[in-house]
């Protein structure tokens, strides 16, 4: 199939914040998504941007029936490990369903890892849900490896009334 | 005890390779450290740096036997969720063994949460190793949650030759 992937611009944020949805809808979480159009317009797309994005895009004939070319999406930002140095983490990466099984998800990824090492990156980290067995499969059969199986890393997070209350020790 | 608290500076990088090695023995982790002081002052002290560092210190009476005044650290980055949107990453936290127990982690992880509520962020993001059960209490109680546990959130990471090969794709 005939697919082009190229950076994310300000006139993606649309079609992006769509996918966002559609991905939390798949991994059944929708009622988390709290970013809008608007928001990623202004974080990914101003002075210093918190994150960066990838667009995977098909042809007019190709589009979807609800008029969709931009059919899978990729966010990243940069990070560091104390121990490798420069890394690149993948915060999302999608296709749409009706796209998948023809190498848009592998050209989003490699298009990540490209970048990060055209930026000095040793190394790239994202997270999967271990539900998501598809995903986890597809990942493990590109050379990842899961450090919560392996070394025990377990996500921790802060947020809302709590994140105040830290913040007013 | 007497302690302060402030942004790490280009002359504080030996001290933070030091302790990001007694970190890494700590977690029994030490052959994989391969960041030098070298990396973090290029990585973190140029024009767009990759980690931001704050550091702990005691005034000189209170310093250790090998006269070390800085005796904390933490280093951190800004992140970004597709679900919250603007979010701070800690990579690092830690106080010299000697120097726990009297209100120097929650100062650092307090600082780091402020940072990251004074740049518009939503979350508070870190990992911790699940057999790191201090450190896992610590922060339980502090408010922060574990989401590999309660939504089955699993680190991935790619490196090395694997690396090179997705970019490859």
């Amino acid at each position: 199939m005939d697919f082009s992937i190229r950076e994310a611009n300000l006139d993606d944020c649309k079609d992006i914040a769509r996918m966002i949805m559609e991905l939390a809808e798949y991994v059944k979480l929708a009622e988390h998504v709290k970013v809008t159009q608007k928001d990623l317009e202004q974080d990914g797309f101003s002075n210093n941007p918190f994150f960066h994005g990838i667009i995977a895009e098909v042809p007019e004939q190709h589009k979807t029936k609800e008029g969709h070319t931009k059919i899978g999406y990729a966010l990243y930002f940069y990070a560091y490990s104390s121990w490798s140095g420069r890394a690149i983490y993948m915060e999302d990466l999608y296709v749409m369903p009706e796209f998948r099984g023809k190498g848009v998800g592998k050209a989003l990824i490699s298009k990540v890892a490209q970048l990060g090492l055209a930026a000095g990156c040793h190394q790239l980290n994202f997270t999967v849900l271990d539900w998501n067995k598809p995903s986890m499969d597809f990942y493990l059969s590109q050379g990842c490896f899961n450090i919560t199986a392996t070394m025990g890393y377990h996500c921790m997070r802060c947020e809302g009334e709590a994140l105040k209350h830290l913040a007013q020790l």
